[in-house]
């Protein structure tokens, strides 16, 4: 193998350009040519590509987003427009992809597995909704902005004995509202895995108030229901007023953690030794402290990623 | 003078503690004893106060909101009400009471100044729409976590091209939303004092667009319009999609930053000799580098602050 | 079990105050009462200790440090002060203790195991040196605030063209070293696992010089040697300076990340659940998602937590 | 007036880029070429120089540090350099320029406009030692830096009972070393302008000791002494160990406050006014809330800022 591509696809999260740059410096460092493909399979259609060097790469690793940019490819769906991807790879001597982003990404990866090139995805997601990944990039740094916003608004619900409803990321997965739950120390967690009961969540703040505390936050990840229907439901049941926040793409952004540097370069650094081992159609992930890879198949036909008992008896705990 | 009092009334906002910190200090350290009343008036009128020392207020100047409280006491519109409240500092024999908050805050101080009690306010809103003062107390922290989280929006707007319309508070003032503006680099910024051309936004939307850049921050005060009407007048004239971000309370809270401790010490300290000085009936404000008193009346009958011009041409020459 | 009592001892770190919460609060929710002893061992001879309820630990999950405080001890070295420790746990009725530590204090908690007390450890160290846990309370944390620092040094650092010797805890561990470099892409990193030769670094200062590049980050855990001597070492090779810069006690505290307060809060559900569980003489720990106790003797005979192999070979494919 | 140029000189200080953007989107706006020129006077000097557009600056404002670079510049010390200088400006047909740096910049751009170049100067200082401005550039994210690490050293200091002796930048000015003392809730500033006696200090030391409270904070300006020799007189003294912590350059850098983006695009949009109104040898400042320039020679005759008597009084009341 002697050169290999690479391009950032589907919602961008922090840790991305960490990514990047190690496909790049390990990429260089076993001696091969690295493309940077610009705004996803959208750019390996359009030709829109540069060769890359360290500089490319310097003094990106702190910021978020992507700098090799994403974007929707409805081409990428089709046949026709996979076929130009393919020998547009071909083409420029490209024997090797590596592609970061969401389940979406990885199955365009896979058609251009069945044209020959070889392919490695990079688990991308702030939801965590990826199956045979402990941990997908962005979810830690999405994680420390929710409790930072979180924090403040805790100071003016303490100060005016408010509840706060938060509508937080994820449309199917709870995970980032029910951790983000527990390290926010919030009243409630709605998540899509667990039916909630209005009348129960009616209850408890009933009974806070009787004990003098009124201010609560209740956290309900976006696939649950909107802040503002928790809000008007809780209105509707007991006349109680509570403010809302929507968090939004306020999540995906800022300088990633430490743990999500590290995860994008560990997770870079894997797949471009993946591919100098002859690995292809397999996506990285992190199983405890190791790296494992798993074939796309598998996670196409694999079930959403089921949500960590221990957090949801954690969550009943401490009377989450 | 051998008492004083000090209450926070009205929104929260970061540096309120820091100030109830310097009324305390300075109070204790003239000789005096400070009584520390909760919630605001409703405290005042429910007898809920106590006698505070150095430990009561240690680890607090770090912290947003106010630990004091703050609560809505209709009963302070009105003449019984007011008349509890007086007889019940002159209970306790508090003969000076330093407010912290806005503009209502100041009239329901004013009320019992006409009862007998000496009353200094302190400026705290963050909108900025106090006049008489350059800055209020909580409006620098409410911009540094304004640009904070545009920043963060920053990363996915230009890693996918978008634009975003973000929603800043601000009813009757653009302070809030003009300033960031020009600190987070946004394209545009919607104010009630200057009124906006929906026409011309999408114009610069498509010239940018033709010109490569997708990516824009439209920057709008709560007072002109919500994010999600600007985003539909766009989407109406231009077919252009963009995504909202309301920061809301998230904006009010945080430990406070250098200049709000910083403030609320400079303006605790500074109300504590005025009322040893004899002061009465006035709220203190910064006029540069200096702390000036004003009349409650000439605040009371003073038009709104006026926006800056030069923070006007400023955004204009810098193409906002 | 009917009473069970928890204590912070050794270093602080951020994510104690979480941990303690989670003791509580799940001791609370299993019908326990739970004891609060101050300033660790200390406190437990001194008799300074006060029963928890949930407003002990409210407002704490986000605060640095420990509110129960930590301090030494010297006489819970010797016979006598065990014994007096012990009969104080016995008097107050408490069955079950939780500590929350480093090495020596799990040392601590099983003398008070052979005196009759059920214990369980929760590790607790920023240098991350701890066997048979992934992860120690508050290492996450130390590791956001070094890229914090780094990331505002490395703005100096390439304005001027400056090389940076940056000095970080670790007496015997590389790890807070080794991952913040990789996660601040350092030049270099110096740590006691890995014997470091001055000579390449110098050569590798001049090769970068040479290229153009002056700007270089080189992080060297406290154990190798200080920051101090690493830049005169440099300075007598090359004539080249360097500026120094002891992050020091700066990386224990802040708020927690999101990590340390759910490992916190894992922590000290766990605990409980374990002593309820008649377990006793154990720490947990982290293995991959899952939680696993150890017995004190397999921890006290453990060699010190090895490095991970893995992150060293990253290191070395990022060229660090 | 057709051209004009930009650099930055001296030590870097954020906001540095909100400065070099705002000279060049007004210039810009104003129909004016604008050149940027690399690594201060040694790039004027070296020819490193370029033609800046809008791109050159986006994304540039929430960074900290100069991406246009500073380096020393022994050349600009002598007439022969200065001759050089001003005649490559000349040679690329710059009739103004703007020069972002201290007390040493002021007097490079001195001697260019007695060569015939129009010359406006920009204060940026993190020590606030500049005179004729309230605020330098650099100085509010400074102090914001500072108040970020001692908030977590309060967390170790309270959690331990342990005294920090913080070495803040500052060699003549106290300005940063006292604002942050005030803001920090310390309990001694050590600054340049006022004598301190370590009897005092000690004394005080010890009357908290004996009240309970151990912890501590001294802040101490390098012009004063290091925090090393602080901890070793108070050492000598009464015995007492104090744990040290030099802050260095990492207060210089980090994305700038909202204070310090606003303060340099207030001063690169006025300094460009300036120049095109004819103006030269000034450098602009803040004045209240409003620009003021004042002549080079009016800067180099006066004395240093002097301290903010308020600011000294205000410390003394809260018990600095």
């Amino acid at each position: 193998m002697k050169r290999i591509a690479v391009l950032t696809s589907g919602g961008d999260c922090s840790g991305m350009n960490a990514t990047i740059r190690a496909v790049v410096r390990s990429g260089l460092c076993a001696g091969l040519d690295v493309v940077g493909i610009k705004k996803g399979y959208r750019g390996l259609i359009d030709r829109d590509y540069f060769m890359m060097n360290t500089k490319s790469v310097s003094n990106t690793l702190q910021r978020g987003g992507t700098f090799l940019q994403s974007a929707r490819c409805k081409e990428m769906m089709e046949t026709a427009g996979q076929d130009v991807a393919a020998n547009n790879l071909k083409g420029m001597g490209v024997e090797g992809l590596v592609v970061i982003g969401g389940d979406g990404s990885m199955r365009g990866a896979k058609t251009l597995m069945d044209r020959g090139i070889k392919v490695i995805g990079i688990p991308a997601s702030i939801d965590n909704d990826i199956p045979f990944t402990d941990m997908s990039l962005g979810v830690d740094t999405a994680l420390n902005n929710i409790i930072y916003a979180v924090d403040c608004l805790k100071d003016t619900a303490s100060s005016h004995d408010r509840a706060f409803i938060v509508e937080v990321m994820g449309r199917n997965c709870g995970y980032l509202t029910l951790v983000a739950s527990i390290a926010c120390g919030a009243e409630h967690a709605l998540i899509p895995e667990v039916p909630y009961n209005i009348g129960d969540i009616c209850e408890n703040l009933r009974k806070r108030y009787r004990e003098g505390r009124d201010n609560s936050i209740i956290m309900v990840a976006e696939g649950v229901a909107s802040a503002q229907e928790i809000s008007e439901q809780i209105k509707h049941h007991i006349r109680f007023e509570s403010r809302i926040m929507v968090l939004g793409h306020y999540q995906r952004g800022g300088s990633p953690t430490s743990f999500d540097r590290l995860l994008g370069s560990r997770f870079g650094q894997g797949s471009v030794e993946a591919l100098l081992n002859g690995e292809s159609g397999k996506m990285v992930g992190l199983s405890g402290n190791h790296l494992q890879f798993t074939e796309f198949d598998k996670i196409f036909n694999a079930p959403m990623r089921p949500l960590n008992e221990n957090m949801v008896k954690l969550a009943h705990k401490l009377d989450i």
